[in-house]
C-alpha cells in the first residue's frame, strides 16, 4: 500500500454528520409531500448502458456524460487504425459500455419501457438519487450531486399539473420558506406567439431577448431582437407580449387579444386557466395554501422539450436561481420505442434549498439530532455502575453513549460539546452510593440530581 | 435520437415501489439501531481518486475497480509506445483518474484523515451507500449493492465489540427475526495456535482446514492439515482446538490450557472474555436481549486486515450466507499516513437481510403503505366536487389521489388495486345530493356511506 496524502476527486464532497442530518431532513420533508400526494419512490441504477444514455442530451450533454472503462483488456475491441490514430472520440463505444447516470429523466423513461407489463397507469413515480456530470467544477456546481424528481407518466390531465403547484407549496412552506414565486408558462403559448408573428423558428431568441426587460429595458430588447431577426413590424406586434403587466387575470386576457388567430396559442392560454381554476378549487377547503402562482411569458427553461405547460420556483428571500422547475414532455417514452405516452413533472434543487435554508438559518433544532445523552466514565467501577442504565435508556429508545474509556473528564466533555450531545450524565463515587445520579444541561450549564428512572422519563 | 430497446447494464437491477418500501424499511430500522447507540451518519462521493483506492484490495480487488475514463481527450497522457501495444494495463492510470467506491471502509479512512482536525475521538458513524464491483454477475451477486457500515475509530475500548454485537441483537430482531448466532473469534487465538506450534505462517491453511470439521470429519481435517504442511505432531497439539466442544465458557477453558505459553493467544482469550462481561453487565437491566453468540474458532473472515475480534452473523432459519460480519483492524488510517489509529466495525447484508425476510414474509403490513385512499372520477361535476375533499385528506396528512380523468370505473378500480390502495371513495350524483360519500374498503369489498370529515376522521 502507497502513503499518499488523500485528496477528494475534483468536484465531489463529503458530507459530516451535520451536514447529513439536514440533507435528510429537506429529502424526508419533500418526500413527505411526495407520498402524500399518492407518489411513490423508485430507484435505478447508477449505471446505465452507454447506448441508453448517448443522443438524449445533445452534443454538449454527450460529453458531459462520465464513461466507465470496460473491465479486463479494454482495448481488445478497438479497430487497430483508430488506436494507431489515437482517437479518443471515435474509441468510447468499443472501450466503453457503461456510464453514470446523468439525470433522472432518462433512466425513468427507461424504467417505464421496461416494466410496462408491470405498471398502472397513470404510473406515479418519485425518485431521489445522485447524478453525475463532467462539467468544470465552480462555486456550488458539482460533478456529483442529488435530484429530486417528481413526474407522472400516462396522464393529460391538467389536474398533475395544479397538483405540482401545491407540491411545491407545501413541501417549501414545511420547509420553513414564506416568501417565493411559482411562475408558469406554456409552451403552446411561446409557438403561438411566434406563430402570429410568422417567426416559429425564431421563438427561443424571441423569449431569450423578452427575458431581459428588467436589465436592459424596452430599447434594449428592441435592439436585441432586431439583432435576433426580427423586424420593427414584428417588435411592434410583439409589444404587448414584451409589456405583458398586471395579475394573471389581465395577462391572460392581453395574451388572448395577441393570440386570437393562434389556435395553439388559444390552447395554451386555456391549460394554463384550466390548472389555475384546478388550484382554486382544490383549496377551497380552506387548507390554508395560498401559492404565489405567476404567469412568466418569459419562462422558457427546457424549450426544447416540454409541450405544455412549464415551471419554476424562485425564492425571494435570497439571491439564488431557480430551486426547482419542471414541464409537460408530449413524448417521454418515444425515444425507447413507446409512443404516445405522455409525462409531467417537476424536480426540487435540493443543494440550492440548502443553501437558502441554511443562510436564512431555516434548520430546526431537531434536524441536529444525534445523541441524546452521554454518559461519563470515571473509572472501571463507574463504568460497570453505568453500563445497565445504558441499556435502560436506549431500551426507551433514547440515543444514548457511554465514553468508552476513562478518559479526563475535560475531554469527555469537550467530545460532547463537539457532538452537540444536550446531557451528560455524571456518575463519580456519591452518585453510586446514593443512587441520585447527576445530570448537566450542556446548553445552560445546569446540574441536577436524579434517579434512573427519572432521567429517562425526562430524556424520553 | 436512436429508437433502441432498452435494458439495464449487466448486474444491475431496478428497485420498483414495492421492493424501495421493503428496503426502506430494512434501513430506516437498522439506522435507528445504530442512532440509539450513538453512531451518526456521513456520506462520501462514489467516485474517488483511483490513486485513493489502488492497491487496498489485493491484485484481484484492483481488477474488479470500475475505472472511469477521463473526459475530453482521454488519450493524450499516454505513451505513444503504451498505445501502439495496445497495452491495456499500462495505459489505465493514464487514461483514467477516478474510480467506483468499491467499499466503505476505504473512503472512511480517507474521510478520517481528511478531516481529523473537525472530528472529536472516537469517531462513531456509519454510512449507508451503494457500492461498485466489476465482478461477474450471477445469482444474488450484482455489480451495484448497497453496504451498511457501522465503525468507530479512535478507541481501543472492548465496549465497542459488545456494543456492536447488541446493535446485532437489536437490529435484527426489530427486523422480526428469531433465530441467528452471533459469531465471535479473535486474530490473536488464531495467531497464538499458530504460534504455539511453531507454524504462524501457516494460520490462513489451519483455519481453512479446521472450519471444514462439520463436512469431512476429524479424518479428512487431519489428512488436508498434512497436505498443507503440518505434521503429525502438530496435529496432535492441534486436536483440542479442532474437537473444541461445549458452550462458550468451556470452549475458552479448553484454549487456555491450549495457549498456556502463548501471551497472545492468552491476551486473545482475555478480549473476549471482557467482552462477553460487558454484554451481561449491560443486559442487566433486563432489556429483554439475550443475544445468541457463539464462540467460533474457525472464522477467519478478513483474517489479513483483522487484527482483534472478528464477527460474523447466521440466520439459523433459512439456508444463506452470512448477513454480517465486521472486526478490529489497528490500522485504519495507516494507508494514508494518519498512524495508530484502531478501528472496529461491523456491516449489514442489506441485500441478504432482505432475502430472508421476503422467504420468512417478514415485511409488515406497513411496509407497503403508499397512498391510503383514490378518489373516483365519474364525470366533470364529480371532479369538482372531490377537489376539495382531496385536498382535506391531505392536509390531515392523508395519503390520497384523485383518479386523474373519469375513465371507466373497472379502470379506476384496478388502478387502486394494482397499487395496493386500501380504500376507494366513490362519489356519484346520488353522494353529492347527500353529502354521505361512499367509501369501500378494498380487501373486504365493503361499502358504506359517511360525510367527508367522517372519513378523514376513519382514514387518519
Amino acid at each position: 500500500m502507497s502513503n499518499i496524502k488523500p485528496s477528494l476527486a475534483k468536484g465531489t464532497r463529503d458530507f459530516s454528520p451535520l451536514e447529513m442530518v439536514k440533507r435528510n431532513y429537506i429529502f424526508d420533508t419533500i418526500k413527505t409531500v411526495f407520498k402524500k400526494y399518492g407518489y411513490a419512490e423508485i430507484q435505478t441504477p447508477s449505471m446505465e448502458n452507454l447506448s441508453t444514455l448517448t443522443g438524449k442530451y445533445g452534443d454538449e450533454g454527450d460529453k458531459l456524460i462520465f464513461k466507465i472503462l470496460n473491465s479486463g483488456d479494454y482495448l481488445v475491441k478497438v479497430k487497430p487504425e483508430l488506436l494507431a490514430q489515437a482517437q479518443s472520440n471515435a474509441m468510447i463505444s468499443s472501450i466503453s459500455e457503461k456510464a453514470l447516470r446523468y439525470d433522472l429523466t432518462v433512466p425513468f423513461a427507461r424504467y417505464v419501457v421496461m416494466h410496462q407489463n408491470e405498471i398502472s397507469l397513470p404510473f406515479k413515480r418519485f425518485q431521489v438519487q445522485p447524478v453525475w456530470r463532467a462539467d468544470r467544477p465552480q462555486k456550488g456546481r458539482y460533478r456529483e450531486f442529488y435530484q429530486c424528481d417528481v413526474d407522472v407518466v400516462g396522464s393529460d390531465s391538467l389536474l398533475n399539473e395544479a397538483e405540482f403547484i401545491l407540491i411545491y407549496q407545501e413541501a417549501l412552506s414545511n420547509l420553513g420558506l414564506k416568501d417565493f414565486t411559482i411562475k408558469i408558462n406554456n409552451r403552446k403559448i411561446l409557438s403561438g406567439i411566434a406563430e402570429v408573428i410568422g417567426k416559429p423558428e425564431l421563438i427561443i431568441d424571441m423569449t431569450v431577448a423578452i427575458d431581459k426587460l428588467d436589465k436592459i429595458g424596452l430599447d434594449g430588447v428592441t435592439k436585441e431582437l432586431i439583432e435576433r431577426g426580427f423586424t420593427a413590424q414584428d417588435i411592434e406586434k410583439l409589444k404587448p407580449v414584451i409589456l405583458l403587466e398586471g395579475n394573471n387575470e389581465q395577462k391572460l386576457d392581453s395574451l388572448k387579444s395577441v393570440l386570437g388567430s393562434s389556435a395553439t396559442g388559444l390552447a395554451g392560454i386555456q391549460e394554463i386557466e384550466t390548472v389555475f381554476d384546478y388550484v382554486k378549487a382544490m383549496l377551497g377547503s380552506g387548507s390554508g395554501l395560498n401559492p404565489d402562482v405567476e404567469l412568466d411569458i418569459t419562462l422558457a427553461r427546457g424549450l426544447n422539450y416540454y409541450t405544455g405547460c412549464i415551471f419554476e420556483v424562485k425564492t425571494n428571500e435570497v439571491a439564488m436561481g431557480s430551486i426547482g422547475g419542471g414541464g409537460r414532455y408530449d413524448d417521454l417514452t418515444g425515444m425507447f420505442g413507446l409512443k404516445g405516452l405522455t409525462g409531467v413533472g417537476v424536480s426540487f434543487g435540493a443543494d440550492r434549498i440548502y443553501d437558502v435554508l441554511y443562510e436564512l438559518n431555516l434548520f430546526p433544532e431537531s434536524a441536529a439530532a444525534g445523541t441524546k445523552v452521554l454518559i461519563s466514565n470515571f473509572d472501571k467501577e463507574a463504568e460497570k455502575y453505568a453500563l445497565p442504565i445504558l441499556q435502560q435508556l436506549r431500551a426507551a429508545g433514547i440515543a444514548a453513549e457511554l465514553y468508552p474509556s476513562s478518559a479526563k473528564l475535560k475531554k469527555q466533555m469537550s467530545y460532547a460539546d463537539d457532538k452537540h450531545i444536550p446531557y451528560v450524565m455524571l456518575i463519580g463515587s456519591d452518585e453510586m452510593q446514593s443512587g441520585q445520579l447527576t445530570l448537566k444541561d450542556m446548553q445552560s450549564g445546569q446540574q441536577q440530581k436524579l434517579s434512573a428512572e427519572a432521567i429517562v422519563g425526562l430524556l424520553k
